[in-house]
C-alpha cells in the first residue's frame, strides 16, 4: 500500500496554552532514557500535531531485518502522545492511558516515521490518531502500521494514577 | 472539534476482485438480524469504503440520550467490515476478528454516521479505520469516535475459526 | 476452548463507597434505551464485578446465526462498565472511553455472558478486563471473546467529555 | 493493587504440536535484535504459556524513571507472541498483527515481568492475554499492565503479510 493516508486536518484549528510548547515537549523527550537509547527524534511538532523518526539499525530489529513491532509501538505512543502535548498548559504532563496498534506491512525500511495527530484535545483524556511510514532511501514512504493513543493530563498535584 | 478528519484516500487505489460486490454485500448486510434491529443502513459502498448510518431513537440510546456506545460499536464493527468486503472475491466472506474504539465526544445527534476505509488489504487479514460522526439536523457533522477493524478472510471451506 | 479463564480476583479487595450501588447501577441500567431493546440483564453485581446476560434471538445475530459482534462488544462495555460503577461515589456517574474486543470463537449459543472484573480502580479512570461466553442449554460455557474497557469517572459538574 | 490477577489456566489444556518448541522459540528471540538491545528474557516456557523478564535501567524509563511505556508493549507484545508460538509447528512462524495494552500503574520496580497466557490458539490467527507486574527487589509484584495481542501463524511459502 503506496498511499498517503495521513488524514487531513487543515480544516481543523487547535488552541495552543503553552506558547513555549516545542521547547517544553523537548526537553521531556530528551529526559527519557528510553527515547534516547533508540534514537528516537523529533522531526516536527505543531499544534495537535508530531512527528517522531528512528533510523534503522540491527539493534531495533527483530529476525527477519524489519523494525520491531514494540520498537514501532513506542514510536507510535510517543508520537501520539507529543502531539497531544502540544495542547496543554505547561505546568501539566501526560501519561499514556493505553495504546493500540495495527501492523499493516513489515516495516523493512531505512527510516521508521510516525504522524501523529489529535483527534480529541479534552481536559482530562486526549486521543491521538498516529500513522507509522517506512521511509526508503529515496524517500518512499509506505504506510506500515496504524496505531490510537490515549493520554490522561495530568495536573502536577494530582497525578491520575494515585491510587486509592 | 467540527471537522474533517475523514483519510485522505484520493491517492490509493483498490483492485476489485467482485465486480457485484455491491449486491453481494447488501445481501449479507441485510440477512443479519441484528443490523435490521437497530436498522442501520448502507449509505455508500465503493472500493475501500464504506459508509453505515442508523438514525436516532430512543431504543438506541444510553440514559442520556446520546447514542449507546455498544451501538456505535456495532456501526463501526460494521462498516469496517463492508469496507474490506468490497475488496474479497465472491466467495469468499469475512468475519471481525477484533475491533477497537475510542469515544472522543457524546454522540448527541440525529444521526450516526460511521466512514470505513481500509488500510490494509490482506490475502487473510485486513484492517480497517473508521470515523464516526454524529449528524445533527442541519447535515452538520461532528467526530465522536475512532475505530479500528481487523477482519479475517474465510474461503468457504476452511473457517479460519475453525478448532484445532 | 472450553476452558475457565475467568481471573482469580480472590485475593483483591475494593473498597466500595456507595453502600447502595446495587440499586444505582440497575436504576442506570433500566435507563438505557439500548439495553433494553436488546434485552440485557444484570446477573451478578458484587465489589469490582459484574455478570451481564443476554438470550439468544434471531433480532441479536449476524448471518450465520451466531451472536452479532456488535451485540457482544456491547455486552462487554456494559459488563465492563458496570464493574467499575460498583466502585465509585453515589454521586458519580461513568462514561466509557475506549474498549476494544477479540473475538475468539463463534458465539453460536442459548445464551451471552459477560464477566466483567476491574483490574485498576482509579479516581479518573478505571479498566475492566471483561470475558465473555456463549452458553449453552445445558449450562456449558465457551469462551468467545475478550475485552477491555477504560471509564472514566465523572463528577457531576465536570464532565469530561466537556470540550474546551 | 496488589493483586494475583494472574487467570486460572489450569483448567486449560493444549496441544503441543512441536516437541522442540523451546529450543525454536529461544532461537528465534535471540535472533531479535532489540531484545537483546532491551536485554529482555525468557524466565519460562509452557504450552501457551511465556513469561518475559527485564531488568530496570535508565535506558529503558522515561523521564519519572518509571519503565517507558513503549518498553512495556515490546516486552508484551513478545510474551503474547511466545506463547503463541509454543503452539505452532516447527516450520511455521509468527507475526504480530495487532496489540492492545492498557497501563494501570505506574512501573516503577527493579524488574518489568510480563505473563503471557493463550486465550485462543487458532490454525490462522492466535490471541493471548498478557498480564505485566512491576516486580520490586523483595519479589513483591504488582499488576502494572494488561495487553491483548493477535499473532498470525504463517507458513514458510506463503506469508500472511505478501501484498496482493
Amino acid at each position: 500500500m503506496s498511499t498517503n493516508m495521513s488524514a487531513n486536518m487543515t480544516a481543523k484549528s487547535f488552541r495552543v496554552r503553552d506558547p513555549n510548547y516545542v521547547e517544553r515537549i523537548k526537553g521531556a523527550f530528551g529526559r527519557q532514557g528510553f527515547l534516547r537509547y533508540v534514537d528516537a527524534r523529533i522531526e516536527e511538532l505543531a499544534p495537535g500535531r508530531c512527528v517522531i523518526v528512528a533510523d534503522f539499525r540491527a539493534e531495533l530489529a527483530q529476525q527477519n531485518g524489519y523494525f520491531h513491532g514494540g520498537l514501532i509501538g513506542t514510536i507510535a505512543d510517543t508520537a501520539g502522545a507529543c502531539a497531544a502535548s502540544t495542547l496543554i498548559e505547561s505546568w501539566q504532563w501526560m501519561l499514556t492511558a493505553e495504546y493500540k496498534i495495527n501492523f499493516l506491512a513489515p516495516a523493512k525500511a531505512a527510516r521508521l516515521k510516525a504522524v501523529g495527530e489529535v483527534a480529541r484535545a479534552g481536559r482530562t483524556l486526549s486521543v491521538s490518531l498516529v500513522h507509522l511510514y517506512g521511509v526508503d532511501d529515496g524517500g518512499q514512504e509506505q504506510l506500515c502500521a496504524l496505531a490510537t493513543v490515549t493520554v490522561a493530563t495530568l495536573e502536577r498535584e494530582a497525578p491520575v494514577f494515585q491510587k486509592d
